[in-house]
């Protein structure tokens, strides 16, 4: 097809250019959000009187009735028409001749496909919120119905301090909660219209851009036109978002493949969520979790792809900027996708909180308060931890635990130790202790999956 | 020195092992944080009775003192003594004897390393706002200057259509506006106290962990100890700010390499930011903008590289987390530096505003207005667009501009134009046009400096 | 369908969960690959005597017609079959009952995907240096149409020094040439078979693996079997080839996105390889050149992105590897386009050396010589430094350059300048100097194509 | 002090900017191969008659005398003197008089810091390929030393198959070997001398650049000087093989710190290599192992730092190259540094083989040698597999182990098992077995003990 800017060119594009740099593969994704800025650019020159009343009902038809046709996979994308944006004008041209191409005035494919972006942005950023919400939800969920179980807390990854496992789960509650502000905050770069900024310039039409905003659902038009078009901040807002999300998840990842081991055991992964070997029959392996932290990599690509692509770009529009699709698409699928398989896997994972409480029994993971209880008999730290250090290396070489000491084996350490003792090294007592506001004391948790709770409800529409 | 936890160990640390894994070389930039988080953490043993009133005052005046050395460099750091807070522990027990040791009561390594963090997170982003806001007002001042001024404005580095000098310096207004923001995020993320939490678990000490955040300036305790310890987000949240503001830097920076060259020439750049050469007599070299425009690949770096860090780690605290510091400091540094540079050398840069007006009449940068001509006498646009190349093909082989054309010669190629297209063909016609919203009209410009301005001063303290 | 692992599992994998997983959208490129490994796994189990003659030869039929099933895009692929091995598999069952299910025998999908993105690599590896070539032998052939040209050659974008046209292209030769052997590494690394290394201990059939890795024309067996199926080295050595390339790419693109802008104007890009803007008629956009730049980032983002799924992985299998696919397959096939549309777009290049002549007036770009000459008459180089940069200096003030200068003039500023002067302050004279190996001299540049071609020749098959 | 370039430039050099652009700081890391390349240079310009032999040894000595100072400490760097090559030429102009002048004669910055950074990545090149060879040794002799223990072979961290050992040690060993050929492929490239490239163009003067490369120990000289000024490549090569040498080392390190869990207990990491806590008496943390996977993530950065800063970059120098030092320097400790702790850690770590036995027993880890049994006996490999999967379910259900079971037992499952079945169950038939070329059988294992240890005699000196 002739190009729309063929006037000053002699010969025509060399075919691997123009495959080299069509687009319509991928940002077919955008149709619903072209046709809806179509649709709002059509009532906003009709506003300013470059569309008559049943010009723009005519429009608004043919868009309306090409996105109806896209959605239902009837449409068909030509790649010789480069984009989605000139598929559909094509088609609207096709269906309305000339009115057709009147929806170009006071608009170029720079504003136009900023435009489309934004909106592709805003609307992903919400379903990621959303995913991460229901994730959350699950968390909540699990953390109540343990409220009394008690794991080993990990530094390290050696046991340190006995924690309630609805703790550990709260930890991850806190995470997945910041990291919807971070989506939040992308949403909220997204949510501008750049509609009128032309080419770069802004456009010779008065067009009403407070009034097209409105349309789309957008809060306001943006300020200078040559930053509108050759912005992409929201896009790398929403792509550091979900490295951030992914990283909280390879984080997840990581400790239910750990704690799903023969090992370990503290879960055992359901069935749905898991796969076999084809080789090795007695094979249950964690694959959904190992390629949710797998995929880490590949967001954080696609991050460090748009920083790159970015970097040392002159302005306003240069055409290195269509490279800002791929990476959205690919880090929102992922994103949302990761999140659900996870909030489905953590809601049906088993937790085997007798496997916890025997680990608990092993590890000297109240040494912390046996040296605190000398503390409170007088010694200073120091020594304390070095008296509880030299009880552990000598039940270390006896392959025992705390709990096989008596009072009166404790005293041949310290003369400090008393009958009482052996109350304050239950992993009970250590946890109960603990009850300042953010520790794993079991009245303190509860209370925090409550605080939790009502956020949830605060948020609700 | 013997370690503090050496009571299970059977050997010493090897010599190697021991610098390896000392981070006292750099972490002692937070020396002043860990005071202050020292002094904090002290008060509230205090009012929770674990100190007297006296011990903590001893405790403060001690703290205090070896702040003021550390500030006038006559502190002795030891790189035996591994970081900082062992370096500032040492001396206080030194000086006081057992009640040094007490201060460790209720807190740990891994909540201190926290605060230490996040008193500098918050510090820094503040610094990086108030740079930020420099270089806006720096940029608001030009654009004042020259409000009268159009040079090219240009796509894929082609002049497209003018531009007011002023509106293009207002793009990079908006840029650096919005990066105001992501720190003010990064700002807030670390604006949380983690004091209390202990290693992992909470402190067995009614510490009132409000009042140690209020010591400290920070809005609030942290809500979950297991998070609080092993949370990274605040400083990939300011290594994101900072990212971003380099890659607007590295284009800034990208344009006055471009612009000060001697065949574009709109800028002449400062003596005092430029270089010459050793060998090369008549060089002129903008080095720091190209210096600036290079760092932005380190602190890319610094960001990829926490992200790498964190990917996979299990809770709660790992030492791989030491290994944020160093991306921190250095970003940090970086980003304040190239904001402080930046806006010395645009503040004494001079425009060359005849320069502009040659390349603007040598561009067809009103070919867009020409064809708007055509649209508005009612030729539908795709014509004009066609009519328009030819004329610009024609000139081109005739090496002239619009500037030569006659409304006769303009004749032979549209019926349609008429004596008055010379005015619009003009570039003062054409950015007068474009008074839209955002747009680059003289009006508009003059009212969205103001408005920029006002912005600015509500920011005021 | 039924898992082929489904012994030990009480329910069947989630159906989102089976969408996650499922790997058969991208790997599909593989099919080839995989129908290679299999016939060369079929003879070896025949060699080993686990099959007859006959079931040899009736899996090889069957998987040689599957194969060119696929290539002729007959193949239903079925994504509930999860990835392109379990589709194989199954259409060879279908057609062979149990026979098909033989194959597996001695072999594991560990080893197997292992082997068939070995296969990819050192194809793909191929034919970048293929493309690398080609680009080459463009560049030498630019080179010698255009050996006379003098260009003025920049560092920090300022004119530096006059160079050849020759020597500007000749150096992209050089960064082509090495990018060569970084893809040869990449090919070399993969070269090698894990056919027989089962799911990570070896398999427990005598299998002749030297005899396997001859048939797929791979130079040797791997020597470890738990190294083998998690190794993805040689994918990253790829990544690595690529990235660099599409780093010079990158340096290449942005010179010709500078020297065909309006001020430059150095060379004049092929219609073929531009567009125009759909709004602005005049525009004549380098969008392949700034496209081949822009995508510098996705490639740097797929190496990152494997590196940052590698790092911290447990031996030995694990499913994160499965997200070693999609960072290949874009870079492999970005790589290969960009190189090519760049080798054709150099070669339709027109190079405006009139425009550069005209540039090299302006310039001061013999400055140095200048200085050289008085030196060469005793001045010291520091003095004869600062007497050119008064030079420069004052004729910058007057808008005049080196041409304007005559003998007397230049006594001005010191006694030793004499009549020969001017004759060295030319281009022509300059370039000549720098006749020292690897100089910019006519003479040396035009052995330097020789030898080039003479090592493009070596290099033939 | 005043510039060496200040003839054209009405006003010094801004304070701040000559702070920012300083590199003295971080460059005088180079200061030994300045020296060396200075000399080779004084050199070459006497075999070219620019010097006389009594000015060459005069500079010599100069400069040997300047190396040396640097060496012992006593040489006193200036900031104000920007870098390290000003430092020195300062130095030798204030003992030698005008003669310090001269060397710059027939050569640049641009050339200089070249062939400094060159003399540099070939020297830690090999520093590295040193400390990988002392890795590789340790873990030959750990292998060797337990030739006959067999642990668990993991895959998705699951128990697989047994495997021995020194197996699993091997594994790394061939890792290690393909990251030194990493390291040699970027030592070659850097054995190139870029002198005599000048500024850009090559130098005017007869110089005998075989001989300079010669007298500097590097292969030949460069033969492009456009290319050799802004070749980073060598970096880059460097860059890329520290990166995956540090994923490789993250890999072991996860595996060390998994496998010295409580709960693995496979390995007790060496006291000197570990390190308490200051609050928890019981603790002993991997921290080497755990820093060394966490120091994986600077290195990457460093990689994309240098990537980032190249990318889009015109010809020749540009000042955005000086940001090439740091991630160099910061890369070649750091994996120096790692290859060093983890020789180190490898050489004095416990294997704890009764605790892998106990595991083993455990694992049901030969269930692939039962499935391979039926089949070995007529079952089609997938009956065989879930005959397998069936049995282990119910052994789960009871909580035991396949040593559990007795030949009749088994046959309720297949009537195919045979008195001879738990013969094969062991894991050493398991190993046995795998006595295929790379298998983990024990003769086959020593073998590659053998044949690794020829390759290191090879390589040797």
């Amino acid at each position: 097809m002739e190009k729309p800017w063929a006037g000053r060119f002699g010969a025509t594009t060399d075919k691997r250019v123009e495959e080299f740099t069509a687009s319509v593969a991928f940002d077919r994704q955008l149709a619903a959000y072209d046709i809806a800025g179509s649709i709002a650019h059509a009532r906003t020159l009709a506003r300013a009187g470059v569309l008559t009343a049943d010009e723009t009902d005519r429009l608004e038809r043919a868009l309306t009735e090409i996105g109806a046709e896209i959605e239902a996979g009837t449409f068909t994308f030509r790649d010789d028409l480069e984009d989605v944006h000139m598929n559909i004008e094509a088609a609207l041209s096709q269906r309305l001749g000339d009115l057709g191409g009147k929806l170009h005035t006071g608009r170029s494919r720079n504003d136009q496909v900023s435009v489309d972006t934004r909106l592709f942005v805003k609307e992903r950023a919400g379903r990621a919120m959303d995913e991460l919400k229901r994730l959350r939800l699950v968390i909540l969920d699990r953390a109540g119905q343990h409220i009394g179980a008690v794991m080993p807390g990990y530094t390290h990854l050696q046991p340190a301090q006995p924690v309630l496992l609805s703790h550990w789960l709260l930890a991850y509650w806190e995470m997945f909660h910041r990291d919807a502000a971070r989506f939040r905050a992308a949403g909220n770069a997204a949510d501008v219209s750049p509609l009128g900024s032309g080419a770069l310039a802004g456009v010779p039409y008065p067009l009403d851009r407070d009034y097209t905003a409105g349309l789309l659902g957008l809060s306001r038009p943006t300020a200078n036109s040559m930053d509108a078009v050759s912005d992409r901040d929201f896009v790398l807002d929403f792509l550091f978002a979900a490295a951030v999300t992914m990283m909280h998840l390879s984080r997840l990842s990581e400790e239910l493949v750990i704690f799903s081991t023969a090992e370990f055991g503290y879960v055992i992964l359901p069935d749905g969520y898991a796969t076999g070997s084809s080789i090795m029959p007695q094979k249950k392996n964690p694959d959904t979790a190992e390629l949710v932290r797998g995929k880490s990599g590949r967001v954080y690509g696609d991050l460090i792809s748009l920083l790159v692509t970015m970097k040392g770009l002159p302005m306003t529009y240069n055409r290195d900027l269509q490279e800002d699709k791929e990476p959205l698409f690919d880090a929102a699928r992922t994103v949302i996708d990761c999140l659900g398989v996870t909030a489905g896997m953590l809601a049906e994972i088993t937790f085997d909180t007798d496997r916890m409480s025997r680990a608990l029994a092993k590890g000297f993971v109240t040494a912390t308060d046996c040296a605190d209880y000398l503390v409170g008999r007088g010694m200073n730290f120091r020594e304390a931890h070095e008296t509880v250090g030299r009880i552990v290396a000598q039940l270390e070489k006896e392959g025992k635990g705390f709990e096989s000491l008596s009072p009166e084996r404790l005293k041949e350490f310290s003369a400090l130790f008393d009958r009482d003792v052996t109350q304050i090294l239950t992993v009970d007592s250590s946890v109960q202790a603990r009850s300042v506001f953010g520790g794993t004391a079991p009245s303190r948790v509860a209370e925090m999956i409550e605080r939790a709770s009502a956020v949830e409800k605060e948020d609700m529409p």
